[in-house]
């Protein structure tokens, strides 16, 4: 790859003076100035961004971290907040850390060696470690407090719809496939999710959490096999992807979804669509989060001032086909 | 964030001796270097990644370009590629295309930029560009061709087996939903599949081409409407998430799969167990292509030897319920 070095024997001049006309700060006479583009067109040279970045305390890079790439929240979360940092000059630095806290930990001070302009995280569980940070953090999934804004889908207002949405439909029986208890959305779904129960005596709702998300290795039909699933006429699962999973299993061992057992997922994913019958999912707004994350993010990387610490963004259901129709 | 000036202020020592024993460069007394790393601890300094590159020639950052990210496959093998180079030490840089030509070169730019130690690519369809790099490169789903290790499925005896599949399950009318021109690892998959049917004279096949792969604001659904579909017993689509939108297509329109017509995709990837009934699909071994690209490419970094420029691992299919079971 062309140096600047090679630059500097083509046209003659010091690589200072060539320097200050690429980094864009000093006097560079207009003749000098020609000769250095017209070598940097020859050479087809792409300056050192490690270099650039030492002299300019800007690196138009973002950090993102998710937990996962297999669930289609996280994949559509990651494709959307890549096109519109593109589209407003960075780049994005990816860390998958499938929910481990140790690869989180890695992640981030890898981050801070490539001193990133700013970090978005979701699903994040090093409170701690990204309150202390001296780089804009901006999380979805979990509220990290102090000084780290949180956008959010209303996933308590979520956990209530999902409870209503089954009932109207019928259900008195209700089984709750609540998330791993470290993941801060899934439990405000589960809390609203009770809180509304509570209103109706005459529906029961069971309980079983699961520890770890749906993945490639994990999936959810050990935990079913030991569900008496007759028992039930509506399941309200924490995301699309274990609802997906659920569904499989359900319709595996004979059920009708929904004429015997209501399926509701909890994201809107794209997922939803694909499957047969068609998931009912309580809506993560994508594009407005990842929209809102980013004008934070920019925002504080530009040190105004951000006067709200939690974005709660409004959601509602999607029917589709695991749920009655009652038009 | 605490910079080399706190460190050489508590110290006393100069940012000279400060800097050969962080970049480990040069002597240090042990004196000294008991005082800076206490100075490190105290101050929780993180080396300037950017610092250590200029003087490393190594970044230990590796570039990865993807087409999609909601791509089931894609995903996989972005997850699984992660999680190995990061065993290796190595960070990823992550580009999402949406198979857009300009983003492709434009992510090329930026990581030429950052001085990436190497770059994997998947399904690129800048080859002259990536020729020309000065840059290790590895390739999966596109050949490239010079000095660009390709890794891959072997795609045509997929295309193949997918014949030969629906052929033993009964099928004599197919139709092969083939996937843009543009690109190769799908049309390898179509032309195998074509030249195996050649052998086959009771047999026709019909073939629609799609302009662009599954994405969540395209499905397939406006191509399908104008395809008579009773004529068809059996369908062979380029990948699965474009399969699992078919699938969900003819479910809808009131076929049985696999009673009236017989479904398979390509990928064997996680969306194919959530299905109902669940994909019958030929596999691309993610973990072995990830491995092998891997592998490769420290190869390369490390200037070794690589004499095979195409690698093709093998591939077989996985039956689940889309198909007839002829057990």
């Amino acid at each position: 790859m062309a140096t600047m070095k090679d630059i500097s024997k083509i046209t003659g001049l010091s690589s200072g003076t060539i320097s200050r006309y690429i980094n864009n700060n000093g006097y560079v006479s207009k003749e000098s100035a020609k000769k250095i583009q017209s070598a940097i067109d020859e050479l087809n040279y792409i300056p050192n961004e490690h270099a650039r970045v030492l002299y300019s305390k800007s690196t138009k890079v973002i950090g993102l971290i998710v937990p996962s790439l297999v669930n289609p929240f996280f994949a559509q979360m990651a494709t959307v907040l890549e096109s519109i940092l593109n589209k407003n000059g960075y780049s994005i630095i990816l860390y998958n850390t499938n929910d481990d806290m140790d690869e989180e930990i890695n992640a981030l001070k890898m981050l801070q060696g490539f001193r990133v302009d700013g970090i978005i995280t979701g699903r994040s569980q090093n409170k701690e470690l990204l309150k202390k940070l001296n780089i804009p953090v901006v999380s979805f999934e979990s509220e990290i407090g102090d000084n780290v804004v949180n956008i959010t889908a209303n996933n308590f207002l979520g956990g209530e719809i999902a409870f209503k949405t089954l009932y109207e439909r019928g259900c008195r029986n209700l089984l709750h496939i609540r998330g791993p208890k470290i993941f801060e959305a899934t439990e405000k779904r589960y809390e609203g999710f009770i809180s509304q129960a509570k209103n109706y005596s005459d529906a029961s709702v069971d309980v079983i959490s699961i520890s770890e998300d749906y993945s490639t290795d994990f999936n959810i039909d050990k935990i079913l096999d030991d569900i008496n699933l007759k028992k039930y006429d509506g399941i309200f699962v924490f995301n699309d992807i274990a609802a997906a999973s659920t569904m499989s299993y359900i319709l595996k061992k004979g059920f009708k979804v929904p004429e015997d057992i209501q399926i509701l997922g909890f994201d809107n994913s794209y997922i939803a669509e694909l499957l047969n019958p068609k998931l009912s999912s309580v809506e993560q707004p994508v594009k407005e989060i990842a929209k809102e994350c980013v004008k934070v993010l920019l925002k504080l990387i530009n040190k105004e001032e951000v006067k709200k610490k939690t974005i709660r963004i409004k959601t509602n259901v999607v029917l589709r086909e695991s749920t009655i129709n009652l038009d």
